[in-house]
């Protein structure tokens, strides 16, 4: 049986007359584009245009839903009480169903953005609440969790369809949590060490931290990034290394947890 | 056979702290509600609350879109390329139909809102546009126009389900158009008077201007305000006149024009 | 000598077609208005016509800075660095300086809103950058400080202009620091209860917990809020047991703190 | 006697995650900068910053405010009544007389943006308004206009301190007005053939029409663009070929218009 991957990243992140990102590059390389939803980044504009591209290319498409706060790109942390949270990510969602579907699309995952993705990945009562949120405008929605944390844990009580994440840039701590943004060696800059920690990670079925023993996990999905200086160029090595090494590259399937 | 009208008026208008209008009295008048999207009225809290008002209340559920313009509530032109307006429409019935979802309701119906609705009576290209923006999500949505303006003409040429609206408290010129807010007896302050003539109207099958001759037309739903002083015992009036006089209220159901 | 005390409330936090709080009834109680600024709540026509307001009332004007948060009202907290926050603050003052020259007054006073106003009170780091950003503005500007907390340290250790603040209808605990809004007997509802407690704290020149020892404060000011029930009448209480009992209610001189 | 022009460009259109322009490079070209407000671009943040960068390199300090519409950065007409556009021009004019403040410098002019501009120039009632507003909260600062529009009519008649704008890439009709920008010719791409014409225009002290003949106008200021393709090539040739004439560069001192 081929060893199969995702590869994922965040699209449609422009806003008004301010582009961002590489999503045509990045729609070579991806089986699953996360779409910004006119909240924390996306205009209806962008995100029609986004989902255009994103069914021309055949990519899955998924709403990428983050925090009101266009200025701070969502990546500020807000308090909100849960049922706000849920609603928040209902109405993301089902503006990007309407946008995915006028271009002849569907929206098959969610991955939660920024602030709102880090508090989730840590508190699991906030992530079961955008999860049910989801899930409440439709059922079939395959989650996107960030590996071996909180966010894994709530969607797998919810018995959701996931798919869980890692990291192709990132450095891992020997529990699973990514290594501190400002130590050294935490982003990886070489898309030749990436693409290889990648294709070790998917081989072993397992997170590795640069020191300590493999954690085992289930791996659906690499998270790429395409707003960064030669993060297109590391994607492409991600991709190529999979592929020369036989693991395809192809949407997640999203089975539940067991 | 029975006579039967619909009656729909705007709900779910508060934003964050601040409240507005008699949500609750109305849903026990009206047969169909057009509920903010979030964008020039309404929060997704505030449309979480109204979708399960709505629902409980059994009214149809439609989508009221608007300008992106909070702090002149949609009621301020703006010109907008129409593919824009078309993806605003979609983003806006798209959030619509998540949160209606959420609540256990569908949005069956769409109703645009301000300034967008005024600037689309008078143009067809605008009108359709943002028809065929919510018909590319929503094929079987019903949309409702303002009887005898180029929104009814859009909605007839796309051979869309339709509902004709007439207003409860507005005076009409013998072309079928409103009497200018400024003038004396534009605005209809009196319940009775207000009733009365709703009733005329419906019986007719016809606008009828205050000067002139009956304009023919079809009549599927009465729009009703509930922000003004007086408005609610306007709407209650309208009702009891109509269910007195053995009219039916009950939701249209869009079948297309001719 | 006379006792002398101020009265201040926030004003202004009205937004486009949604009125809030009750302007023209506390500008005839209090002696200083904190006005919302546009960002979370207010807009530019709200600010004109209260500036306009105050200047005939001859209220002392403030700034009343908060989140960039509006559906939230600037109550939930968000974490920005504290460049952000003082840049934030300045931005605000601005816009409020300029609103109140154009009506003929003048910003002589500066009040943290919300959940701006709740992280400074803990957080002396922020509130410094918050008070620098606005000093950076306006030198002379008086400072509305939480008697008591971390924002009146930050605004003594700046040298600044201050004026200390207590609650009308709040329970202190015996640290100073309010009684927790969930607990019994924590919000006072009652204007003669609430009225008496200012005098007693007033003349004192103390908080009074209401169990334990009286805590020395130097006490500028008094709030009072509009945008509750009975908060009015409770203002009226307030102001004419301090007059009744021959203290005057005057503007906040701003004497630094020693 | 030198001849002597400034050189205006709009500085400080980034917002939140999302940079735009080419600010480093105008500094070095222009003697008058536009810093938008936070209203249609820019934020508090990016404004501190573009201050700070224009102090630093001794350039006038413009405001340069615009309609509520950051999705379409201000480029989309909006209907406002006249009190609320002066309200919103004063609102804007503060935040950025706060941040010059707080900078080291001072706003010294103001030059109204995209589609508010247009209206203005069209519509001398509403640059009437815009300038009134402008002018009572800072009686002393310079308007920019465009000349030979509705906007230098309005500031003549307020008897304000005027600078008068040319275009340094765009071709202007028989009368004055622009050349429509989907007609051939109608903007320059070519730097020299853009320097040439400014240096034309700016010893003959008038506009010149491409068919047709000049038109005698003040100009006091040349408007430079940074946010395409080749403008900054534009704005250094301008400025070579006007220095290298023996034209100085030159911040504008805003004599009125007699």
């Amino acid at each position: 049986m081929t060893l199969s991957v995702d590869l994922n990243a965040d699209l449609g992140e422009s806003f008004g007359p301010w582009p961002m990102g590489s999503d045509e590059a990045l729609l070579e390389v991806i089986s699953s584009a996360n779409i910004a939803c006119g909240v924390h980044a996306g205009d209806w504009d962008v995100m029609a245009q986004t989902m255009a591209r994103a069914v021309r290319s055949g990519v899955g498409i998924g709403a990428h839903p983050g925090f009101p706060d266009l200025q701070g790109f969502g990546r500020r942390e807000m308090q909100m009480p849960l049922p706000s949270a849920a609603n928040l990510v209902r109405w993301q969602l089902g503006a990007a169903q309407a946008m995915a579907r006028a271009a002849g699309g569907e929206v098959r995952h969610l991955k939660l953005h920024g602030a709102l993705a880090n508090m989730a990945a840590r508190d699991e009562t906030l992530a079961a609440a955008c999860f049910e949120g989801a899930l409440s405008v439709a059922p079939d929605l395959i989650l996107v969790v960030l590996a071996g944390t909180a966010q894994q844990a709530a969607a797998g009580r919810l018995g959701a369809r996931v798919a869980c994440e890692i990291f192709a840039d990132r450095a891992y701590n020997p529990d699973a949590t990514l290594v501190d943004r400002r130590l050294p060696g935490a982003v990886i800059h070489d898309p030749a060490l990436a693409a290889h920690r990648v294709l070790r990670m998917v081989r072993a079925g397992a997170i590795l931290p640069e020191d300590g023993t493999p954690i085992p996990a289930r791996i659906d999905t690499i998270c790429l990034h395409g707003d960064t200086p030669g993060a297109v160029e590391i994607a492409r090595a991600v991709r190529a290394a999979l592929t020369g090494a036989g693991v395809a590259v192809a949407r997640f399937d999203g089975v539940p947890l067991v």
